[in-house]
Order: structure tokens, then C-alpha cells, then sequence
């Protein structure tokens, strides 16, 4: 994972943001070749999801919505996180990720440890249980701690809990609800009656324009309203690099089935697509495996939820959720609004409100996501038969920032400079791609090879003086064969979509 | 404008955020339509921008930055505008759009009289000034009243002036300063250490990771850093559809060149090369003219600012403006970040801090523009020689929403839809098109008139039985013409880019 955040920030694909001043905890920039693969994870997306498909629309709502969307849809009351302060160190915990134990001697409590989430947590608490003991010089058994986190202390342990910042029992807070929405006003007033909020997800903005859709769009059931676009959570800690921070962003798909329509199938069949696209852009199948939410934890309106996982370096993560949500959501709003939320079904002539299966996924985790599966140091062999390491991101050529790279082979030669700079010329107009005349031809392809470019083309003398071929230098294979100019197009045309 | 507005809803270009919640005042929603519009816009200017330039690079910077951003840059001090409260009503102006004037009678200021600013300010004022003699039967000869805004008010004129809201004098308070920037609190505080701000404008990302930029980038001066993204204005008064809106999208770019180059030489390059890629995406130059920001007006450290302004129905508006801006927004970061804000100058081997160059324009503005411009009802003849009504949307192939409509002659001809349906889907994998087999075939081309598709082909008999051609049908002529498929593809590809 360092490997992975230092290539980031030495070739400019992921910074910190506001960096001169520190930095801003939960904020991430991205720089020229990261807002090159996020441009084009977001582009492949958009044109596989809304433009290739024909029962699919994209919208693009605003940020800030009324504050009565978000009572409706329940974030208002319940998008909340346990927080536990520290009364006098004010700090601020998020209470499933502060660990206590009791020290138990010879059967007895004789008191309370506690510890922050980590790798060791168990560890940590037992070698703070074995301390405790110690300190205070306490004769007998010590049994092996049991840790537990905040939001499962009982009311009457929780004075008797250290906090961490301090040491201290009696300093924390019973745990209470936080809600991690931001909140801002709008308006000259700054009060209640101005309170509104970055929206924590874009989805609510497809239910609030469902009608809208529905009346302009000349849809019919089935059909989905697809958005890209910025969310936002006032996460306590933020952690894992960019995979989840407090700005966001999401691509968001809520897609409309009639009531009696087979809806597991069509959960079954998103859950396929979305696995498959992520395939499509590089993901190998090796680090995705499938998480179904147990039926007891489910929200009572939702009927399944699958999460496709990724192996993350730090652990099985959830990567895209496919939720299937009934008509929960467009019922919230037509109780709220007083606004019907129907669809007028030609074939029964009755008005039904439309279920709806929701595959939500985050542009950043895609991102850290293809940067991880990616990423490889290799050893490999130069002209002279030395081994070398290379550094090598392996990025699908429908997502890398650089498609390919155009390379003179000597720079102070001007009829292969004019000739590769022609080239360049003519494939700048539909591709991303680079020329790069500076060093040794190997030390370029090792330059691309780190930045994901998938081709390299060397212009030589046998391209000037005998058919115009040139080298076509593969990424992964690092295997170089001649092409001709067409070939190349006709290669571009065939991958890059 | 009314009739811009009413298509841009008809046809699920643009709807009032919240709508089914009574809307949100400043906020916007683009439907299915405006989406793929809006998409269109962002990423010619990105295309031309960042990818077919040598000297540009791209980034993404978060919208809630580290709050020194600001203080830096001198939005918390200075990002204001005058505010003037009604006391008794509560209600709040902008006092540049509160207007009074002195009701003076035989010489004598009898009294005050107010007005908010419409397109008939003046003659509010000189009603109200004759309402005002008439009420109070005061004799003598009136005055023509002479108007002038909050901002011009002498303190002592404030008590006098009656509020708009309760007609009374004394309920208005002088003007003050309302900061404009949304504020927020990030973490789980909620108190002066936490507050954040959305960005006003996205241009401080590109000089808060200048370094990183010139660090990681390979760029040599002169070049410049381009991004698009969202920043959010807490206007008072957000008018006009969406030229003013609380939450907008921004295309800016931060072009860095030498202390000693020639700035002006510069700056009048951009110039026209933002002029000409307005042209490039359709807006007439009919349309478009130049406005010089005088001297005088300008902030200290600003050499020159000029506006591309464009006619919309409501008046000639801004909406590009370029300006240079000197070291200014570098040195102040150097300032208050203590972080060197310098580019090693290989030439002179000396590190300077570079000047700016800032083309700014937003992309809801220029969606406004080119539907303004686009927008024609036309009186043309039927096949049968009767004048009928259509509108239609002249905008440009590069940000048509759909670029070709496919439509078989008859949809009850299963090989007419069969060829139809297949060159769709080819089309379909580089282009978004839309197919339409319903009603008749001058009715379907209305409709494509109407959201502005450039061409459809239609797919006939012709088409099967004889040489595979079909009719092409451009939107602005009406003139049709047969072609073969590999000519329609030549076409796309030439005026698609």
C-alpha cells in the first residue's frame, strides 16, 4: 500500500489536499495523470451505462437539495455514526472503533482498559490488562480479555472506561448519534430555516427527478436514471488512503421494474453486468469475490443486498453494492411531497409505483482499485541480458491516462522527430497520448511502463527509409513487433472504447 | 427566454432542483438531455484543453479545501456582498439591487422612496415618489426622482429610506458585508476550529498544487493547469435561470508564464483562442462581444481583465472572463503557507515565481448560450406545401446531446427495422444516438429538430433493395440527400470531435 501511495504522488496521479497547509484530513486532489484515469473510468461508465444502453438515462442533480429530501429518505434521523467524546481532552470517537475490555482477577472485575481500533486491538488491551494488573499490584489470575467497542457498553461501565486520550475512567461519554451529513446554510438567514446539506449520496437525486424522467424522457418500464457526481460524509476518521474520505465520488444507477416483475432476477442480472464492467476495465476476476448482506441485517424495505468485494491491500473491501429496495424510496417521497410517485403501465392501464435495484459504486475506489490490482515491481532483463527492476501499472488501455506513447528513437535526428511528431499529431486528435524524446529508449518505456501507458511506438530509420512501419512496444509483455500506421488506428479503434 | 425555459423543461433539459419539494432557490437539475449536454460541453473543452494542447495539464482538486486557502486568497475577508435587512420584516437585499430616491418637492426633500431593482427601476421610484406627494397632499412641483442603490446611501439617508417589505422607514439596516463562501464544519467539532468552506471558485486548487504540478508533471513555462468542477455561491439573489445559480460548474484553467514574457502578447492569445472555441461549439459570433474591465476598477495587483460577453435575451452578460493576474495568487500561498511557490528556470538557472494568465468561464453559462443561440421557431412547408410551426435547436454536432437519429421508414417492415437496428448498433459503440420507430417520418424529425440532433438517416426501401444507401437529413437545411454508411461514418468523424 505505501508502494502504491508514493507512486501516486511521484507521478502525480493522487495528492493531499491543500498540501502547503497541512493538508485537509478526508480530502484528496487529483493530479494531471490521476484526473486522466478518473476522466476516463467516469467516460467508460457513462457511455456503457447511459449511451450503449437503451433502457437507461443519465441525470445530473444538484449537490445541495431541499432538506426535506434527506427527512424523506431517512438520513436526516438515521445517517448517523456512535460518537464518544472525551470530556476533557475533547476528543472524538467513533464508538465501534474504541475497544474496552474488563481486567478480570481470580473471577473478579478490577477494573477497565481500553484501546483504539488497529490491527491489535486484542493485543493491545491484554498487554493493557496485564499493566493495569501490574501497576496497581494485583495478586491472582488474570483472564484473558474480551474486547468489546463502545456502542456495546452497558450503562453502567461506561464511567468506569479510561479514555484513551487521558487514562482517565470517567472522562467519556455514553455514545450518541452523529450525523454525518454536512450541513450549511443557504441564504442570507443562518438559521433553521436555512439549514441544508451536501448530499451523503447521489441516488436520492434520481427518486426526487423520477417524474421529471417520466414525463420527458419517453421511457418505459424497465428503465434506469444513472448519475455521476460528488458525495459527501463527515466520516470521524476518514482512513485508507482514498478509500474513504470525506468528498466523494459516485456512479449511481437506480434502476425502475415494475412491482410484478421478477425482481431477484434482475438483481441477479446487475449484479452480473457490474462485475463484469469492472472486468471490462481491468479488474482482474482473481481479486473480486461476492458478500451477501445476511437477511437479519437488512433494512426492513431492502430485499437483497450484494456487495462485489475487492482485495484491497488493507483487506476484502466493498467495492460496488447492489441493492434491491423495493419501492421504499419512492414512496418516502410521495408521502413527504404529497406528490404522486407513479408510472402509468399501458398494458394493465393501471398506475403502479415502480421497485427498484440500486448498483451503487465510488469513481475513487475504482481508482485505488485499478492502482493496487495494477501496480507490480518486476524484474526484468535489459538489451545487455542485466536484471533491472521495473516499476509497472498495469491499467486497461480503456482507462490509462496515456494510450500511447510516441518516441523518436534520437531526438537529434529530424527527419524521425518530424515523423513521430506527424504521427503524434494525428493521434492527439481522438487519443490521449504522449511524445517523449528525452533519454535512452529504454529508460522512456520504463517511464510509461510506470505511468500504465499500454503502447509504445518507436519511429526509426527503417520507418524513413524502407514501408513506414514502426515498433509497436507492448506493456505487459514488453514484446515489440513492426506495425504499420493503420494498425495501430485500427488497434485503438478495437481497445480503447 | 420563457420559451427556452419551457423546452429545456418539455424536453428534460433542465429542471428546478427539489422540484416535488417546492424547488430550492439557486439550484438546478439536469435531466436526460441536459446531462448529455452538459457532458458534451465538458469534454470538448477538455478534448482541446488539456489533450490536444502540449502545454496543458489537468486536475481535480476537492471542493472543501483547508480553510487558509481562503484567508490566502482573500475570499473570508473580502468575498462579499453588501446586505441590507428589513428589521421588522426579516427580509433581506442585496443593497445593490434595493434602490431609493429623495422625494423632492419645490426644492424640499419631503421624503424617501424605494424599489427593488427590476427592468422599470426608475419609473417604480417616480410612481411611488407621486404616489407619496399624492398620499400626504403635499402641493408644489415634483422633482423627477433620481435613483441610486443601498451602497450609495449617506448614513444619515438610511432612517429614512422605507423598507420595500413593510413600506416603513427606520426598518432597514445600513449595509454590511455578507460573505458569500457556504460555510461548513468538518470533523466531529462544530465550533470555530472546524469551519470549511465549499469553494467559491476552482481556481485556488490549481495554485495550492502548483508545486505538485511542476514537482510531478514534467512542465516547462510557459503552461497551465486546467480543471472543471463544481463551486457554489451563496448569492442572495440568484436570477436569470441558471446564468446565476448558487451551485455551478467551472472550467478554468491557470495558464503560468515567465516574470519576463510578454503578458499582454499572452493574454490576447487566450483571448481568441477562448472566442474561437466558442465558435468551435457553436455560439455565433453574432452573438459575442468584447468588454474591457476599466483600469480603475481593477484590484491592485490585476494588469488586465476582459470579458467575453454574450447576448442572452435578459442582456449582454458575461461569460468568459480572462484576466491577468500577475504573481499575486502564487505569492500570497508563498505568504501564508510558507511554502516557496517557485519554478526553477533552467535558462537563467534562477527560481521565479511565475505570472498567471486565468480564462474562466462556466459551464451552465455557456448550456444557456448555445440554447439561447440554438433555439428558432420556424414557419416551413409540409410535403403537401402547408406551412406549419417547428422549432428547433441549432446546436453544434460536438455538443448535440444525440448525434444522428436512426429511423426505418415503416416500423411494421421487419427488414427495414432489421437494417435499421443493426446500423444503430454500430453507431451506437463511438456515438450516442437514439433510434425511433414511432409516428410518422416528418413528425420523428420534429422531434429530433426540437432537442437539436444534427442528422437523422432514415432507412427505406431503397435501402434493402438497391445499393444500401439511405437518406441522411440535416437539421438546419431540411435538405436530404442518400448516402452510403461509410460516408455518414467519414461525416461523424470529421464534425464529431
Amino acid at each position: 500500500m505505501d508502494a502504491i501511495v508514493a507512486l501516486a504522488k511521484r507521478r502525480g496521479f493522487i495528492f493531499q489536499s491543500s498540501e502547503i497547509y497541512g493538508g485537509l484530513n478526508g480530502f484528496f486532489d487529483y493530479g494531471p495523470l490521476g484526473a486522466e484515469l478518473k476522466k476516463n473510468i467516469r467516460d467508460c461508465w457513462w457511455d456503457d451505462t447511459v449511451r450503449r444502453r437503451d433502457d437507461m438515462v443519465g441525470v445530473e442533480t444538484s449537490i445541495i437539495m431541499h432538506p426535506k429530501v434527506w427527512e424523506a429518505s431517512g438520513h436526516v434521523a438515521g445517517f448517523t455514526d456512535p460518537l464518544v467524546d472525551c470530556r476533557v481532552s475533547k476528543q472524538r470517537y467513533r464508538a465501534d472503533q474504541l475497544f474496552f475490555a474488563a481486567v478480570i482477577v481470580d473471577g473478579s472485575t478490577v477494573g477497565y482498559v481500553s484501546a483504539l481500533e488497529s490491527e491489535k486491538t486484542g493485543e493491545d488491551l491484554q498487554a493493557a490488562a496485564e499493566n493495569f494488573k501490574r501497576k496497581r499490584a494485583i495478586q491472582g489470575q488474570l483472564t484473558p480479555v474480551q474486547p468489546r467497542d463502545m456502542t456495546e457498553a452497558k450503562p453502567e461501565e461506561v464511567a468506569l472506561i479510561p479514555s484513551p486520550a487521558t487514562g482517565n475512567p470517567g472522562d467519556l461519554t455514553a455514545p450518541r448519534a452523529f450525523n454525518m451529513m454536512f450541513q450549511t446554510n443557504v441564504g442570507a438567514m443562518t438559521d433553521a430555516s436555512s439549514v441544508a446539506y451536501l448530499r451523503p449520496e447521489t441516488a436520492q437525486g434520481m427518486f426526487v427527478d423520477f417524474r421529471n424522467v417520466v414525463d420527458t424522457g419517453r421511457v418505459k418500464l424497465p428503465f434506469g436514471i444513472a448519475q455521476i457526481g460528488k458525495s459527501f460524509r463527515n466520516e470521524i476518521t476518514p482512513r485508507n488512503f482514498i478509500f474513504r474520505s470525506r468528498e466523494f465520488e459516485q456512479m449511481e444507477m437506480e434502476y425502475f421494474i415494475h412491482p410484478d416483475a421478477d425482481w431477484l432476477a434482475c438483481h441477479e442480472e446487475w449484479l452480473q453486468w457490474c462485475r463484469n464492467w469492472l472486468i471490462s476495465v481491468g479488474i482482474p476476476e482473481t481479486h473480486l469475490s461476492l458478500f451477501e448482506h445476511p437477511k437479519e441485517k437488512l433494512a426492513f424495505y431492502s430485499r437483497r443486498t450484494v456487495d462485489i468485494m475487492f482485495r484491497y491491500p488493507f483487506g476484502v473491501q466493498e467495492l460496488w453494492g447492489i441493492a434491491a429496495r423495493s419501492d421504499y424510496d419512492l414512496k418516502q417521497h410521495q408521502e413527504h411531497s404529497g406528490v404522486p410517485q407513479v408510472y402509468f403501465d399501458e398494458a394493465t392501464k393501471q398506475k403502479v409505483v415502480p421497485h427498484v435495484i440500486e448498483p451503487a459504486v465510488g469513481v475513487d475506489r475504482i481508482v485505488l482499485a485499478v492502482l493496487c490490482a495494477g501496480y507490480a515491481e518486476e524484474d526484468v532483463k535489459d538489451d545487455k541480458g542485466n536484471v533491472e527492476k521495473r516499476t509497472v501499472l498495469r491499467l486497461s488501455p480503456r482507462i490509462a491516462p496515456v494510450k500511447v506513447a510516441v518516441l523518436p528513437l534520437l531526438k537529434n535526428k529530424e527527419p524521425l522527430v518530424a515523423r513521430a511528431k506527424e504521427l503524434y499529431t494525428r493521434l492527439k486528435r481522438r487519443y490521449p497520448v504522449f511524445y517523449d524524446e528525452a533519454g535512452a529508449i529504454g529508460r522512456r518505456y520504463r517511464r510509461q511502463d510506470e505511468i500504465g501507458t499500454p503502447w509504445c511506438v518507436t519511429i526509426d530509420f527503417d520507418t524513413i527509409e524502407k514501408d513506414g512501419s514502426f515498433t509497436l512496444r507492448e506493456r505487459d509483455s514488453m514484446q515489440q513487433r513492426r506495425i504499420q500506421e493503420p494498425e495501430l488506428f485500427a488497434l485503438l479503434e478495437e481497445r480503447v472504447y
